[in-house]
């Protein structure tokens, strides 16, 4: 037996002497509503900030700072003693999205509730539980270790993952040298199944924006003006489906051909997933049918293809009853999700020219970047991958799946460009996680495997004799 | 001069001796926010129709009753006593529509403010103000006749006009024959400029309906379900495209070939109108084109097409910033206005048909009925279309223009196929008066112009040799 073997055998065992701690200190972070696009809950998300904070000092991880920005608080701290060791940067966010519908929950999203193994709560796994995980690792690391780690860690948390992450943006940007690593780990992603581990090396980028319609300069009255007057909710309903019609084909020119194609390589390695995919969405969904892209497999659809999606519509008389007005204007929330080789601003420039074309007369519509961020696409044959394969093959007994994720995780195009750095994806979210929606969950088992496989992670990456010979910053 | 004209004459004159009277009386009435389709606004309503039964009663109406329905009270009232005299149903509606958005009136909605001789207030023209002019007319002529009145009416103020008119249907149906009657007026139409008398002889009906789309079980997350989940927003967009094009044309099938013709009799007519209707239009809407069907005259299109408006749409996040949702339901408001040859239950039918058609796989969609009415035509022929054309050239020194209203006012087929009588809309409104919307207005010289008018028509009516001598029931 390695010394390694023992700490991890050590370490694992503190993660079982300290299950119901380490639930409760996750249930006390999830009470607190910290949802970054709502100003209101300011203070709520300075508060979530201060309770990671204040965690990593517990733990023994050093120079802990709140570090104010323009936006909310990263969390900073770091522990850098394990000398000739690899730097492994953690991340993760402590903010979270709103709740609404509100009365679809079926218990308080900001009142931690558990049936059937499953924590119900706003951000239970996206993103304080997985989040909070990679602090219990440490903290058991630390145990093992006593009173240190297998690698030099620096964790950054952030307090604007679901508000556009401008904050971490610009501080990365800013002080790439403070955060120089080896590989970053982020537990933000999902497992295509109930036990069946997954490695996300591809995420989809994005581009979220909002389109104002504009018609008349008062709404008129339908019996007087209807014939004759510009109806902005009708001309919004052209241009959606005029961007995408009910093929599923989005018709913004040059959009396919910039597409980076998949490659047969990594069609090989999705055949790898024992689970049926379409299977299980479907069955997630409630419908037995696939909508989108004729033609395309639905995993090449839902993770490697960009989509146009519409988030939110508002418009006119929307209450009981009838009004017959025509309303003077309408807003919706329109996003694409953006494949390697789509960058955003260059897809939003398209986009805002395919508006124009669609518009209708006597309307004008203006399309405004609410945010955007850069898809990563991390090479399979990298080293720190394999750890990472090692690691959850050893957690789950089987090999991981090797999959792109259709989601956006704006930090991970941020350190890939910015750190250069490969980033390990390696969550345990369940696709009924109900993540931005109502009764959003954690599998209460699945925050203990995530604690357990990035103790496993970071001991090999801390004795892995491929990983300590290869040259500094190698990727 | 003859009797009419003396007991016109003082029946002006007790009009001018008032102004400032009726004026003060009306804003009493605007003071009370009865909107109908608004269930908190209930007891709002029911102080309204008592407003109105209280001031028929102070104007020596008889038999004034505040009728109890399964909505909201009907205020019926009348003077029988003209023996030998037609029987003239006077209707007006007492509620209003709601006020949003609040945040566009210039002063509180509820609080009427008289600004360039315009008075601001929600239903200040529609149709409180106009229905209150009648009042006012028979209380002036009861003044000129020393107590009896030129004519036999009815009085029929109802409280849900805006909110589908249930109650007035069902007791008209119900009881026809306490309303028989020879001629109705009603005071709920507009001019075509300042100026520039009216007589409305047509009106489209209406079928206003809720379309609700259901995606998915609950919602989504679009970087996990985009490409391959059903979108109800942007299926909804698909199916209001689908149902009318950039071109302005309905695609129901069947639609255009239902409709009856506009006879060059019609057309002729129009022309006779001095005021340059789609020039009005556009400046009024504050754009310079008019969009609708292509190839079709632009005040057909406004009067005498069917037409198919989006008035409210609702769906996923609309708040400040982003959610990445992919909501698993939306709804929007849809009405078509329909000229005479288009039947409301019949049309309902072909839209739930076609909106069946348009939806794309994965969403499921209901059109629910929200309300319906019929359009009426009146013969442009008629007598008592003869008297009303003689009292407002009276009022105005200038011949009415004959037009057909865009509008719905149901309750004018209601009296049409029920009751037989011919309908005289000789109302006041001024285009730019915001009904429906945000800062409606009643020009105040035309509310006194509207109780002339009626005195006028009233006089003639109850004196006219032709009249009188008419086969009873004669239209």
């Amino acid at each position: 037996m390695s010394t390694s073997d023992t700490t991890t055998g050590a370490a694992l065992a503190y993660v079982e002497q300290h299950r119901d701690a380490f639930l409760e200190e996750l249930k006390a972070l999830l009470r607190i509503p910290s949802i970054s696009t709502l100003p209101e809950h300011k203070q709520d998300v300075e508060r979530a900030a201060q309770f990671v904070a204040d965690a990593l000092t517990r733990t023994g991880i050093e120079n802990v700072n709140v570090i104010k920005t323009a936006g909310h608080p990263l969390v900073y701290g770091e522990w850098l003693k394990a000398e000739g060791k690899p730097t492994v940067l953690l991340y993760g966010h402590y903010d979270v999205q709103p709740v609404d519908p509100r009365d679809q929950w079926l218990s308080d999203p900001f009142e931690p509730e558990i049936r059937n193994d499953n924590l119900y709560a706003r951000g239970a796994v996206d993103d304080k539980g997985q989040m909070y995980g990679l602090v219990k690792a440490l903290e058991s690391l630390m145990h093992a270790h006593n009173g240190s780690l297998p690698v030099n860690v620096r964790v950054l948390i952030e307090g604007e993952e679901e508000a556009g992450g401008e904050a971490i943006e610009a501080y990365v940007k800013e002080h790439p040298e403070r955060l120089a690593s080896d590989v970053a780990l982020v537990a933000d992603t999902g497992m295509p199944a109930p036990g069946v581990p997954s490695l996300v090396y591809g995420l989809r980028g994005i581009i979220y924006t909002e389109i104002h319609a504009q018609g008349a300069r008062h709404d008129l009255h339908s019996g007087e003006f209807g014939g004759v007057g510009p109806n902005p909710i009708h001309a919004l309903a052209l241009v959606l489906a005029g961007l995408k019609g009910a093929d599923g084909k989005i018709t913004i020119p040059e959009l396919y051909e910039r597409l980076q194609p998949v490659t047969d390589e990594e069609r090989a390695l999705w055949k790898r997933n024992p689970v049926d995919v379409p299977a299980e969405m479907m069955k997630e969904m409630g419908i037995d049918v696939l909508p989108g892209e004729e033609g395309i497999d639905p995993i090449e659809r839902a993770t490697a293809r960009p989509t146009l999606e519409v988030h939110g519509i508002k418009g006119g008389f929307i209450g009981d009853g009838s009004k017959t007005v025509i309303p003077a204007e309408a807003t919706a929330k329109v996003s694409l999700r953006l494949p390697p080789g789509l960058r955003p601003a260059e897809v939003l420039a398209l986009l805002e020219k395919r508006v124009a074309e669609l518009c209708p007369p006597g309307v004008k519509m203006t399309v405004h970047e609410i945010n955007g961020g850069d898809a990563v696409l991390v090479p399979v044959d990298n080293i720190f991958m394999r750890a990472a394969e090692q690691a959850l093959e050893q957690e789950w007994g089987t090999p991981p799946a090797y999959e792109r994720s259709g989601g956006s995780i704006p930090v991970g195009a941020l350190f890939d460009s910015e750190l250069h750095v490969p980033i390990i994806f390696m969550g345990t979210g369940l696709p009924d996680d109900n993540i931005h929606a109502p009764n959003e969950k954690y599998h209460i088992p699945n925050y203990y495997h995530l604690i357990r496989q990035v103790i496993r992670f970071l001991e090999i990456v801390g004795s892995d004799p491929a990983i300590l010979s290869r040259p500094a910053k190698q990727s």
